[in-house]
C-alpha cells in the first residue's frame, strides 16, 4: 500500500489578501488537488490569525462541493467550544451529505487565547482554561452524537441545552407539516473524527487512541513523531482498537521541483519562506515548536532560522531527493498513511505550487510504501 | 423606478431529496436567476421542517458566490437563538467579505417550536418562549454589532458571554503572529439587517421601522400587507428615519408562463400544487395564514383550496395577466420594492421555471412602477 498524499489549508494568506482571495484560493486549491489525485484536503478554522484567516472551513467546501469528484474534506478542526452543538451537528451532518459522504471531522478545543476570548471563555490562568475547553470539547460531542441519533432527549449540560422533538403525527395521509428533516451525516454513520497533536506529550493522540479518532501529527520532529504513534497505538489496543497506521496523516511543509536546486531556491524566495520569516518562525518559537527540530540536529533552538529549517525540517527537492527523504523519515519512524502537504499562498502565481502538487501526488506518493503493507 | 425581481428559496424541495440535491438545485437557482437579472436571492435557515431542508444558508451563498455576478444574497433568516454571536457575527461578515458586498442580513428568532427545542429553548408557554427568543435576539444583535466594531470588549450577558481581546504588540518589525484577522462585514460597515413579518399585527414591521431594518412580507392578504408598510412606515418615522417603499419586499407565489392556461396548469398541476397540497395548505391553515386571503375573497377560510390560491392569491398568468394583477395590488397597497418569488422543487425539469423567471425579470418587472416615482 502506498503512501497517500493530502493538503492542509491554514491557508497562510500574506496580510492584504481579501476574504474574496482567501476563498478563491481555497476553492481553486481543492479543484487543482483533487484532479492531481491529492485524497484529502484539510481546513482551519480560526477566529483571529490574520494569517490563517478562514473563520468558516465548511464555506470552502462548499464552494468545492459540485466541482470536485473523488477529495475529501474535513476541517481540521472545528472548534467546539465556540459553537452550539445542535447548530454544527447540523452543519457538519448536511455537509457530509451534499459531499455524499467525502468528510471527516477534526475536532479541537482552540488553541488561540485570542480566539478563545472572543467566544467568552477567559479563565486568567492557561490549566484551568485548558481544562474548562477540553470540558467543553466531551459535553459537544455527547450533544451532536445525541442529535445525529435523531431520538428524542433533552439535555441541560454544563455549557449548553440541546435536545430532540418527538415527530408529531400527521393529520391526513397527505399531511407533511410535521416531518423532520434529516441532518445527521451521510450514510446514517457518525463522520470519522480526527484530531492533531503536536507537542510530544500530546493528549490529543491519546484521545485520538481511546477513542478510535484519526491521529493527525503536527510534524514537530523525529522524536515527537515516534512519540504520537507510541501513545496512540497503545491507547488504541488499551481500548480494544487495532492501530492502522494508514490512518495516521503527518503534515509537513513539503516543495517538489525539478530539480533540487529550484525547489530550495523557491521555497526559500517565494511565498513559503516570506511566511516563515513573518509569521511562523516567530510562532514556532512562543510555541516551543522549534526546539524539537533543533534537538535532531543537535543546535541552538534560536539559531534555527529558514534555511536550517529548508535543509534540514522541510521535505524539499526533487521527486527523487523527497522520496529519499520521507523513505528516510519513515525508517527512522515507522511510516504514516497520509503526507499532509502545508499550503501556501501561491494566488498570485499558481503554476509552481500545482506543479509541486501534482509531483508529490503522482511522482512521489506511489514510490513510498507503508512498511509491513 | 420600476419593480427589481427577487427570490426566496425556502426551498420547498420535496421529501426524499438528497442534501446534494437541494444544495445543486440552490446553487443552481443563484446562477440562472444571477443571469436573469434577478436582484435578490433570500434563502431560509431550517432545523426541523424535510420540506425547507436548508440548515445553512451560507453553505449554498459559498457555492455560488464565485460564480455570480451581480445578484444580492440574504440568509432569510438566520436564527439568531440558535447559535453564538461572535461565531455567526464572523461567519456573516467573512462571507459579506467574500461576496464584496453582495449581502444582506436576515434575522430572526425562530418559529418552529420543534427547531427552537433542538437548540435548548423549551418554555411551554407560547409567550414566554416567544418573549426569551426575542431577548435572545437583542442580546445577540449587540454582541455581534460588538465583535464588528473590533474594539476591545468583555461582555457576560443573559445568554451569552463574549469579547475582543487588545491586538498584542509585535517583537520585532517582521513579526505578524499577534495580528488579529478583520471578519467585519465588507467595507466596514455593518450589513443592512432584514426581517420577515406575516401576521396582520406584524411585531416584526414595527421593529424593522424603529431599527430601519428592511422590511419583508410574506404575503398573507392585502389587509396585512397594508397594515404592514403603515407599521413600518409609523415605527420609521417615529424613530427619525424616511421610509422608502423600495426597500419594503413581499414575497409571493408567482408563475409566468407564455399563456395564462398554460401557467395556470403548470401550477396546478406541477411542483408548486404538489407542495401546497402536502405541506403548505396544512401548515397555513395551522399558523391561520389562509386567513387573510379567505377575508379578501369572502368566501370560508376551509374552503381556501389550490385551485382557489391559484386564482385569487397566487401571481399566476402570462406576462400581461401578471403585470396586470401585480398593478392591481399596487393600487391597492401603495407597491414595493421587490417581488420575492418564491422558488419551488423544479430540480427534475428545471427549464419551466426559469423561464418563468426570466419571463418575471425582464417581460414583467420593468413595466411595474413604484407610485410616485
Amino acid at each position: 500500500m502506498a503512501m497517500d498524499t493530502g493538503i492542509i489549508f491554514h491557508p497562510y494568506m500574506r496580510p492584504g489578501r481579501t476574504a474574496r482571495q482567501t476563498f478563491e484560493w481555497g476553492v481553486q486549491s481543492a479543484v487543482q488537488a483533487d484532479q492531481a489525485g491529492v485524497t484529502t484536503m484539510m481546513i482551519s478554522e480560526h477566529a483571529s490569525q490574520i494569517w490563517e484567516n478562514i473563520p468558516n472551513p465548511e464555506l470552502i467546501m462548499a464552494g468545492a462541493a459540485l466541482q470536485t469528484k473523488n477529495i475529501s474534506f474535513a476541517p481540521m478542526a472545528h472548534i467546539l467550544p465556540h459553537q452550539h452543538p445542535t447548530k454544527l451537528a447540523m452543519t457538519v451532518g448536511w455537509l457530509s451529505q451534499i459531499l455524499e459522504g467525502r468528510y471527516f471531522m477534526g475536532i479541537g478545543a482552540g488553541a488561540y487565547p485570542d480566539a478563545t476570548y472572543m467566544h467568552g471563555i477567559k479563565a486568567e490562568d492557561p490549566a484551568t482554561r485548558s481544562e474548562q475547553l477540553n470540558d467543553m470539547v466531551r459535553e459537544s460531542l455527547d450533544i451532536m452524537e445525541k442529535i445525529w441519533k435523531r431520538e428524542p432527549f433533552w439535555f441541560e449540560g454544563k455549557y449548553w441545552t440541546a435536545g430532540f422533538p418527538e415527530e408529531e403525527q400527521p393529520e391526513t395521509e397527505e399531511d407533511e407539516q410535521h416531518m423532520l428533516a434529516n441532518y445527521s451525516p451521510f450514510g446514517g454513520e457518525f463522520p470519522e473524527f480526527a484530531v492533531t497533536g503536536f507537542s510530544y506529550n500530546s493528549p490529543s493522540m491519546k484521545l485520538a487512541g481511546e477513542r478510535n479518532f484519526k491521529p493527525v501529527s503536527i510534524y514537530s520532529g523525529l522524536d515527537a513523531l515516534k512519540k504520537h504513534w507510541e501513545t496512540y497505538a497503545e491507547a488504541n489496543i488499551k481500548a480494544g482498537f487495532t492501530p492502522d497506521r494508514s490512518r495516521h496523516a503527518v503534515s509537513q511543509t513539503v516543495f517538489v521541483g525539478d530539480t533540487d536546486a529550484e525547489a530550495k531556491k523557491e521555497v526559500m524566495e517565494g511565498p513559503i519562506g516570506y511566511c516563515f520569516d513573518r509569521y511562523l518562525i516567530p510562532i514556532w518559537r512562543r510555541f516551543g515548536m522549534m526546539d524539537g527540530f533543533a534537538k535532531d540536529a543537535g543546535i541552538d533552538p534560536l539559531k534555527a532560522d529558514l534555511e536550517f529549517l529548508v535543509d534540514n525540517v522541510f521535505i524539499v527537492g526533487s521527486p527523487d531527493t523527497v522520496v529519499e527523504k520521507i523513505n528516510h523519515l519513515f525508517e527512522k519512524c515507522g511510516g504514516w498513511g497520509t503526507l499532509q502537504i502545508e499550503c501556501h499562498d501561491y494566488y498570485d502565481d499558481p503554476a509552481p505550487w500545482f506543479h509541486s502538487l501534482e509531483l508529490a501526488a503522482k511522482e512521489v506518493a506511489p514510490r513510498i510504501k507503508l512498511p509491513g503493507a
